[in-house]
């Protein structure tokens, strides 16, 4: 049996690593990078990078070249929640149990924190492979699938697509496709820069794809779900917001028993999607059952 | 006789061009674009492009192999005012003589504009090349310079020390080394692009650095004096602003004719910094010149 709660320790024990590596000998406001790793190191569930690392090691690479990709994902992740989370977006004071970066510090330095981790997440990338030729090429791919997923036409786009939105009353066709940019298109992202890094064939990238579109997919579902019956004290963050926000959400769309039925249709097609890889895939195929079962 | 005007508008046209090239075929949120163009269309300066494609031909490469470089300058710079504007942080309501980013749309898209335009920027550069080899060393290292002069060790460091030094009385040293990350970082990092891109030898680059420096620094006193005495009409933003929120400033630690002899005597430093260079170098030395004699 995989036990997927010790590897998630131990990839983030790498993951942890190698952030202080990035943070050795920094040099800047020390405010700044206060709140920069106050944020970083909250306590998340580390998925993006997890799944990144996992990707790599799916395919048949060694999971460490990817760490600075999975690092960087982690950071971009990171400052979506922390601007996310502003007065002037969803106004959440409480994050993984703590207060947001805006209440723990305040406002200009949650804005600036968020900035800094956006463009630390390049800097660290630009520098991952300082030889020269294909790495050379294919650090600038990673680049580019990252930053058009993180940018406005993914991420970025999702989020402003989530404020308009609001009050809304949104088809599950549109409730899906806001979700694969808001949180779909870095899942993927995550997956196929572990992939890449990995030189997995296309064959293998077409059906991480497939398994990143499902699990994000699933991963947004269950946040609804949770929204609606999760604990408050085991999520570190309040429920029934997004009733309270008068959001469209799969729950309010599909009803709550439905919703939790296309979760697990979700992960049975992305398991599905993993069946001609060997055991190299257990951790994949662990997070995606993670996926629907988690509590926070 | 350089016509400096000249120089800029056809410049401009280049600049302009590439970014419709970009914006061509645009997948994302209508109103988050439209915010994004707002932004970046608001009839600013184009210092940053303008001095890297500059610094290309002063080393006698073409300009027009720089000009992904030169745009995602411009929307770091862009989204740098769009941020710096928001009530959190310098509250502006007029930039360029037009509401700022959030006024005309809200703070929410402001927010999301500036995340997006620094994306953007990132996503620009990796794809600037698609060849192989040495061309994609020569971009990771573009990426990464910029990188490293936009975030927290450069120009968001320079933001925060702007920030916490409000109401502080600073010395001539501790303002110019907020000054040299806040807006000096950006600029040598323009200056140093270009010349990379154009193969500028180590010394060219050492002597473009200096160059960078010196009319960085100039036109941050510029901008002081400016805020003093200048024409709010002609500078399309209120005047007087400083010294209302008490801030430090080359005028008011050194008084404003010492000011303007130290922006004069930097303007030469920098004319000397290029006196080695033939009449390629004429666009940089007259925008040097420019930068304290401008009256916006």
């Amino acid at each position: 049996m995989f036990d997927l709660q010790f590897y998630i320790e131990q990839k983030n024990l790498q993951i942890n690593e190698a952030f202080e590596k990035i943070f050795q000998n920094f040099q800047s406001n020390e405010t700044l990078i206060e709140a920069m790793k106050y944020s970083l190191m909250a306590g998340g569930k580390r998925l993006r990078p997890v799944l990144c690392l996992g990707a790599a090691e799916a395919v048949g690479g060694n999971p460490q070249d990817a760490i600075m990709a999975a690092c960087a994902l982690e950071m971009i992740h990171t400052y979506s929640l922390i601007h996310d989370d502003l007065p002037a977006m969803d106004d959440d004071g409480l994050r993984r149990g703590k207060p947001t970066c805006h209440i723990a510090f305040d406002e200009a330095t949650a804005i600036l924190a968020g900035d800094a981790l956006l463009t630390l997440a390049f800097e660290v990338l630009s520098a991952a492979s300082t030889e020269g030729g294909d790495l050379a090429v294919k650090w600038l791919k990673i680049i580019q699938i990252i930053a058009t997923a993180a940018g406005c036409k993914g991420m970025i786009q999702g989020q402003m697509l989530d404020i308009v939105s609001e009050g809304c009353k949104l088809s599950v066709g549109e409730l899906e496709s806001m979700h694969s940019l808001k949180t779909g298109a870095l899942i993927e992202a995550s997956l196929l820069c572990g992939a890449l890094i990995a030189e997995a064939g296309a064959h293998q990238k077409q059906l991480l794809k497939t398994y990143a579109r499902n699990i994000g997919l699933a991963f947004q579902v269950t946040d609804d779900i949770l929204n609606v019956e999760g604990n408050p004290e085991v999520m570190g963050k309040a429920t029934g917001t997004d009733q309270q926000h008068d959001k469209s959400t799969y729950p309010s769309i599909l009803g709550l028993e439905a919703s939790k039925k296309f979760a697990q249709k979700l992960i049975r097609n992305a398991l599905q999607a993993l069946e001609g890889f060997d055991k190299k895939a257990e951790p994949l195929r662990a997070l995606a059952t993670y996926i629907v079962e988690r509590k926070r």
